[in-house]
C-alpha cells in the first residue's frame, strides 16, 4: 500500500497555541483513497526546517502533503522552502495573479504587494487554484515523489484537496484500499479485553486490530487492506463478528456511536422513557443523553439534586435514609432513581451520588466512591463504583455517568430477551 | 533557548481516527518552563518507527517527550522501542509492580499478566510513577539527552508530567525564559476584539499577542521572552493591564480559569445561591457549574425540563405561556428561571430553552435560536441568542450554556458596584 507523510507548518501549532486538525482530516481522506498515512510532522515557521523534513519524507513516502505557510506575511515560508528543496527559482504564476485579482474584485478590493508574493511558485511547479481564499496551492515533484502544499486554513485546505489533490492521487492507490472501523466497549478492563482478543491483535494481521482507552470506554479499531472496498468491508465484518462473539454485550457501538446513543436506541425500541437524578455529576448524565439528536423521544428530564434538601424535598428521598446512610450511599442512589421516575412519570430512573473530589473524601467514603441507582418498572438496582481516590474530578464524573448509562443499556438488552443481546447491532460504517 | 521534540505514538493518531491533543498541551507546558518545542512527530504502532525517530531527535533536541504506547496490549511498543534504541534488555521494576498492585487493590481487583508487562522498563532506565493509571512512565538518557515516555491517556499523561517531568526539566531552561499567559473573554466578536488590540498583536512584539476562538470564548495569548522569570512576568502584567483596560468586563479569567468558575466566584463573594432550569442544554449548564470543585457552596441544583410537562408541572411555567409563545420563547425562558429559583429556594435562577438542531427548526424559530432567562432577587431578564442555523448541536448547546453563565457573571459584577467590575480580578498565573 502507498504511504504518505503529512507535514504541517506553523509556529503556533508547534508551540501548542493552536491544535492541528488538518493532519488528522487529511489522514482520513487518504485512507478513504487507499493511501496509508505513515507519519505526521509539525514544524515551526523557521527557514530550513521544512526543506530538511521534505528531503527525508521523499526517501520514505510515495506522497507528501504539506499544510500552512502559504499566507502573505513574513512568516509564510513554504514556497521558499519548496524552491530551495528543488534548487530552483520562484516565478510569478500568471493564472494565479488573475485569479487573485478576480477574488479581490468581487470584494471591492485590490491585491496588495504582499498578496502578489502568494502567486510565486517554484519554476516547473504547478499552482493549485484556491476556490475560497487568495493563496494558491503548489504541486512539485521531488525525487519523483509528488508533494502538494496546501493552505493552513481548514476550509481552503479541504476544498483544494477535494478539487486538485484527490483526483490526481486516486491513481496512486494502485489496487489496494484501506477501510477502518472502530468498535466501542464498556465494562471489560483493557488488559482483560486485550487478552481475550490477543490473537486478533497479533502484529502483521490483516485487519490490524488495536485498542484505545478513554474514561472506561475501550475502543477496538480495525484497519483492513484489500484489493477492493467490498473485500475490505467483508474482512471488517468477519473480524467484527468474531470480536462481538467474544465480548458479547460489552460492545455497545461502532464508529461514531456513543453509549448514550446505544442506551437511547434501547429505550426507543422498548417504547420506554427515562428520567435522571444527579448529584455528583451535576447534569453531566443529562448532557450526555441530550447530546443525541432525537433524545426527546425517550428522555423526559431530571433533577440536579446537588444540595441534600433537593434530594429530600423534590426527589422524596427519606430524611431518615440520608441521616442513617449519608447522601453517598447505596440506598440513597436507589431512592434518587425511584424519585426521579415517580416525579417525572418515567418508566426508568437513573440516580447518581458520589464523591467526585478532589476534596470531601473520608477513609470510609473515599474520593471516587460513587453509587448508581437504576429504577425499572419491576425493581430497583444499585451499583457501587470505586473510580480511584486519586482520579481527576472529570474522570470520576464521566465514568460515573457512563456506568449509569451502561447499567440501563444492559437492563434493556436483558429485558428485550437473549436474542437482542446476542445479535450484532446494525451500524453505519464510516 | 533549549529545544524539545514531542513524539506521539499511535496508529489511531496517524490514521486520523483520534486527534492528538497531548502534543499541544506538552508544548504549552514546556513553553511555561522556558523550553521551546521545535517539532512534533506522530507515528504508527509499528516496530522500528519510534526507534528511528528517537535517534534523529536526540541529534537535534535537548529534550524528548514521548506519549502513548505504554498500555498493556499487543500494540503497545514504546518500552520495546526504548530498549532497542538503547541496545539493552527490559527488566521488571519492583516499585512499579508494587504500585500497580496497590492501584488495583483500591479498585478491588488484581493485576493480570498483561498488566505486569507494563512494569517492564529498559535496564538502567527509571520508572515514573503513574498516580491515576497502571502504566508507569519511563525515563531514559539517550546520547546524553533526557527522553521521557508518558502514557497516551491525557489525564495520566498530565499528572505524570507535573509530578515527574516538570521538576527535572526546569533546570534545563537556561538564560532566557519564555512565559505565557492567556486571558479569556466572552461577548466581543473576534474581529472586533482583534481590531481593538491590533497594535498589541503586531508581528515582532514582545510579548507576542494572538487570539484563539472556541465556542464564543475568545482567548488572548501572550508569550513573553526575557532574561528572567520576573522580567517576563512583569511584561505579561503590563500587557494584561493594557488589554483589560480596553476590553473591560469582557475579560473573565486567566489561564486555567473558566467562565463557570468566574461566575461561581461572583456568587461566593455575594453570598448568593443559584438554581438552573435546562431544556435544550439538557444538563450541560449544571455540568459546567459543578465541574468546579467547591461549587456546592453556591449551586443548589436544577431541573432538566426536556419535556414540556416538566416545565409546566415542576417549574410552574404557565400552560398558557407555553401555548401562546411556544416552549422556545422569551417568556418561557424567564418563567423557567423564576421557577427554578422558587422551587429550589435559590437567590438566582437561570433558564435555557432553544433549538439545538439539527432538526426541529422552522422559518420563524430556526435551529440555533435560544432564549436565556435570568431571575435575580430584584427582577427577571431574558436574552435572545441566534447561534446559527448551520451550527453543530454541540456548538449551540455549549454557547447557550456559556451565554447563560456570562449573563449571571455580568449581573453579579454590576450589583457588586463599579469598583468590582473595573478592578483586575486576581488570578493564579501558571
Amino acid at each position: 500500500m502507498r504511504r504518505a507523510w503529512i507535514i504541517s507548518s506553523g509556529t503556533e501549532l508547534v508551540l501548542g497555541q493552536s491544535l492541528d486538525t488538518n493532519s488528522a482530516w487529511l489522514a482520513r481522506e487518504l485512507a478513504g483513497l487507499g493511501i496509508r498515512s505513515e507519519r505526521h510532522v509539525t514544524l515551526p515557521d523557521t527557514a530550513g526546517a521544512l526543506r530538511e523534513v521534505l528531503l527525508a519524507a521523499v526517501e520514505q513516502a510515495d506522497l507528501v502533503l504539506i499544510t500552512g505557510g502559504l499566507g502573505p506575511t513574513e512568516d509564510d515560508l513554504t514556497r521558499f522552502e519548496l524552491a530551495a528543496a528543488l534548487g530552483v527559482e520562484l516565478e510569478r504564476d500568471a493564472a494565479s495573479i488573475e485569479q487573485m485579482r478576480a477574488f479581490f474584485a468581487t470584494r471591492g478590493r485590490q491585491p496588495t504587494e504582499a498578496n502578489l508574493v502568494q502567486a510565486l511558485i517554484p519554476r516547473g511547479a504547478r499552482a493549485l487554484p484556491n476556490s475560497c481564499g487568495t493563496a494558491p496551492g503548489i504541486r512539485i515533484e521531488l525525487r519523483g515523489v509528488p508533494c502538494f502544499a496546501l493552505p493552513g486554513v481548514p476550509t481552503e485546505m479541504r476544498a483544494m484537496f477535494a478539487a486538485s489533490v484527490a483526483p490526481e492521487i486516486r491513481s496512486l492507490a494502485e489496487g489496494t484500499v484501506l477501510r477502518t472501523r472502530t468498535l466501542h466497549t464498556f465494562g471489560i478492563p483493557e488488559a482483560e479485553l486485550g487478552s481475550r482478543i490477543a490473537d486478533l491483535m497479533r502484529r502483521g494481521n490483516n485487519p490490524e486490530v488495536g485498542t484505545t482507552a478513554e474514561f472506561s470506554v475501550i475502543g477496538i479499531r480495525m484497519n483492513a487492506t484489500a484489493a477492493s472496498e467490498a473485500a475490505a468491508l467483508e474482512m471488517l465484518d468477519v473480524t467484527e463478528r468474531e470480536i462481538r462473539a467474544r465480548l458479547g454485550s460489552a460492545v455497545y457501538g461502532v464508529d461514531g456511536q456513543t453509549l448514550a446513543g446505544a442506551t437511547g436506541r434501547g429505550l426507543l425500541a422498548a417504547g420506554r422513557t427515562l428520567a435522571v437524578a444527579e448529584s455528583c455529576t451535576g447534569g453531566l448524565l443529562g448532557a450526555l443523553i441530550t447530546d443525541e439528536p432525537g433524545s426527546s423521544a425517550y428522555f423526559l428530564g431530571g433533577i440536579i439534586s446537588y444540595a441534600n434538601e433537593i434530594k429530600r424535598d423534590l426527589l422524596g428521598v427519606p430524611g431518615g435514609l440520608l441521616d442513617r446512610h449519608g447522601a453517598v450511599s447505596r440506598p440513597v442512589a436507589g431512592a434518587m432513581a425511584e424519585g426521579a421516575a415517580v416525579l417525572l412519570r418515567a418508566d426508568y430512573g437513573l440516580g447518581i451520588t458520589g464523591i467526585a473530589g478532589p476534596t470531601g473524601g473520608t477513609p470510609e467514603k473515599p474520593v471516587g466512591l460513587v453509587y448508581v441507582g437504576l429504577s425499572t418498572p419491576a425493581t430497583t438496582r444499585t451499583f457501587e463504583l470505586r473510580l480511584g481516590s486519586d482520579a481527576p474530578r472529570e474522570a470520576i464524573r464521566t465514568r460515573a455517568a457512563r456506568a449509569a448509562l451502561n447499567a440501563l443499556r444492559l437492563e434493556l438488552l436483558e429485558s428485550a430477551g437473549p436474542r437482542a443481546a446476542d445479535a450484532p447491532s446494525t451500524h453505519a460504517p464510516k
